[in-house]
């Protein structure tokens, strides 16, 4: 089984209409509601208005992959919390990053850089398929149409992917690189562009496929149980001698 | 001209005998000195013991390419300045991290990973250069041998490199990714593994072909006055069509 | 200097109508037109109609970068010419290849892919910069654009580039990997989209910058006058004990 | 199942009384011996001494993965069948490349360089593991050593790795990038260093763990029937407004 953390800011589909609409029980219930179909995976919620934004040190000691959903509340969590969660990565823990996460503390740190980007509301996009042999694109075909996203466009800044997997088109005119994993310590990480408040995208089959797939491309073997240090070394040419 | 500042947090080459007597006047004076031979280079010197850490503003924001050595002092620099470095390096500024700068908190800060290895003083190194047509290994030969280095060996808790440039063998039985190029925002950034504080490693001819290479290789056309954040945009189509 | 061969298979823009119309002289003679303006360039054109392809040994052992458009013509290039410019690439020549010469066989042996697309004529295109710090892209800015340009889209058949520097969006709904950059033995290689045979491309400024800015960034520091070879080697530790 | 086709010349290992010690029944038959203990692997050999060079179409058509051992017999493999099985890598079949088969037809046809390298004979070697996370490295520790490997030594000519697993150290002096991973089309690619013909390298457990992932590795989700191509395509957008 691999133990999964759908987290989700909780704060405009809660209290924003439009939002509501979309996602009546918040964006993390309908993320955690197709995930759960797959019976390898054993999902748990959590959200930033619970005790230590959800993610107590037991949560975050049972989680393989953690799924982070966010937009308005990011200056909110704490420094100590998104350390934390860098420190799990970087000892084997899967991340996933859905749309506006990724002006996220936690995917900041991680990449080194602002990730910062263009967007606009109102668009339709088309993600291409550009990698149709890896694992996070498996049962997709040439692109995933969406007729209602908000735009994201480049230039992304972000560290040059290890594996760059979607290209998005918005009817506007932007391009963005919509899928697209990184590798940091032992854990694997992956932003996934689509995703905004008001459009139905976590209800879109291809959209669920990618991220189910997303979170068993991510899953660890194992997760290091020591923090990750820089020991004084014996030399093995020593010990071979001696 | 390529405004260069060489940081040297100038502790163990003030208050260390053993440094003190390979570098007498400090490793920045050392690296200063072989820099200041390139007529296209305008050197500076700053160290941690001066004020605002030798960093004020008006030295970072004339600075194109920053040179940093650390090793005791690491967790003395101040998180703000860590912060004006990095925003510097997604602007644009060049940085060229050496030896002990590995645990540094703007190397850290700038890949994502804690950058741990495997170390031990006392062994022997042969750099080996894995990439002869790249500019940062012009003028090297097949391999750089030095007879006395600390070992650095993996695994090194870094990003994949964009490009590799040098691999390391010591003696004792250990590997490294020596020389290793990144690009964050519009920076870049070198990783170069020896230079430790009792090796004569800054007088080798090879190494400071390497440096001065590197700087060259860092500097930028440009550095953006602005900081860069994630602006709405207008639809070029819509503005075509208007 | 640095010594550049524009290399045109020079068939269409001399047989068609259309192509001679937007090309009169040639589609490497408006190439060698715009480069002839930089004066570290020394400019020579070759046409595949020429004795040997236009490249006998004493055309292509003087030359730094090479400049391939081809269409028509790739299957009537010789394989031993072919195999004499990888062989010149891994030596240290650079090499680019642009719009239809994706289907080069010299792209083709350079990439071990078959660098296939999808293609439709009669579109629009906006070239987005997402590396805007890269030498390729200096002068450049957010997207190029071009009123009327050949469609090729996504699933490029390519190994993943070392540098990816532009991307393309069309109007019709693709989007592709429109400038990419790979190193292969001591040899650059960049491949560049646009430039369809009725399309006024190479009469567009920014291409223009594009292109130049390329032959700058590919030519070698020096070009390796012995073949790679893989030689039975001493041990250097025994000639460090001997 | 995977159908797995464990390839080998065949040729030292049938003639030279130091290779036919260590591999009675030849390299194959060792290889496919610890593959076999695997049930999810379908194994079966082939070498180049049978007809078609063991590898008839019915055989190629039914191969998920295919393992390639070869030394002296290079220059015999047809173009022609390299070409079948460039295709088919290209098509989703993963490919194993051991040891001297760096110098393969086919190694050389995916990567587009010479691969060559330095080598020496009777040397000792210690594997390090550089990306533990990663599925080839699952079960193996720091570094595999073996007390009798040839020597194979940088600069290896080979494209930057989309992923570098393991770096080798030699004793007398060299390293070299022993486990590197490539995407070509939709296949992927392992090259692994270890395994020359007088060695018992494929005797020792942690590499017969390291071939055994990497099977698992690169094997694909689906084989594409169909041919690569470059299909003229209706524009979406418009099929959309349609």
């Amino acid at each position: 089984m691999i133990n999964v953390t759908v987290w989700n800011e909780h704060i405009q589909d809660k209290s924003d209409e439009a939002v509501i609409k979309v996602y009546p029980d918040g964006i993390n219930a309908c993320i955690a509601g197709f995930l759960g179909k797959d019976e390898e995976l054993n999902i748990r919620c959590a959200t930033q208005d619970e005790p230590e934004c959800g993610l107590p040190d037991e949560v975050l000691d049972n989680t393989d992959v953690l799924i982070w959903w966010a937009h308005c509340g990011h200056a909110d969590v704490p420094d100590e919390l998104v350390s934390k969660i860098q420190d799990r990565v970087l000892r084997g823990m899967g991340i996933i990053l859905l749309h506006s996460a990724h002006y996220s503390k936690i995917f900041q740190r991680l990449m080194g850089t602002t990730c910062s980007l263009k967007w606009r509301e109102g668009d339709r996009e088309r993600i291409w398929n550009i990698n149709p042999s890896h694992p996070i694109a498996k049962g997709i075909g040439e692109f995933i149409y969406l007729d209602v996203e908000e735009m994201y466009g480049e230039r992304f800044d972000i560290p040059q992917p290890d594996e760059l997997i979607f290209l998005g088109w918005f009817g506007g005119g932007e391009v963005f690189r919509s899928g697209c994993c990184w590798n940091r310590g032992l854990g694997k990480v992956f932003y996934f562009q689509p995703g905004h408040e008001t459009s139905p995208t976590f209800h879109n089959k291809d959209i669920q496929t990618v991220i189910t797939n997303a979170v068993h491309w991510a899953a660890p073997e194992k997760i290091q149980a020591e923090p990750i240090d820089a020991p004084w070394s014996e030399s093995p040419e020593k010990l071979l001698n001696s």
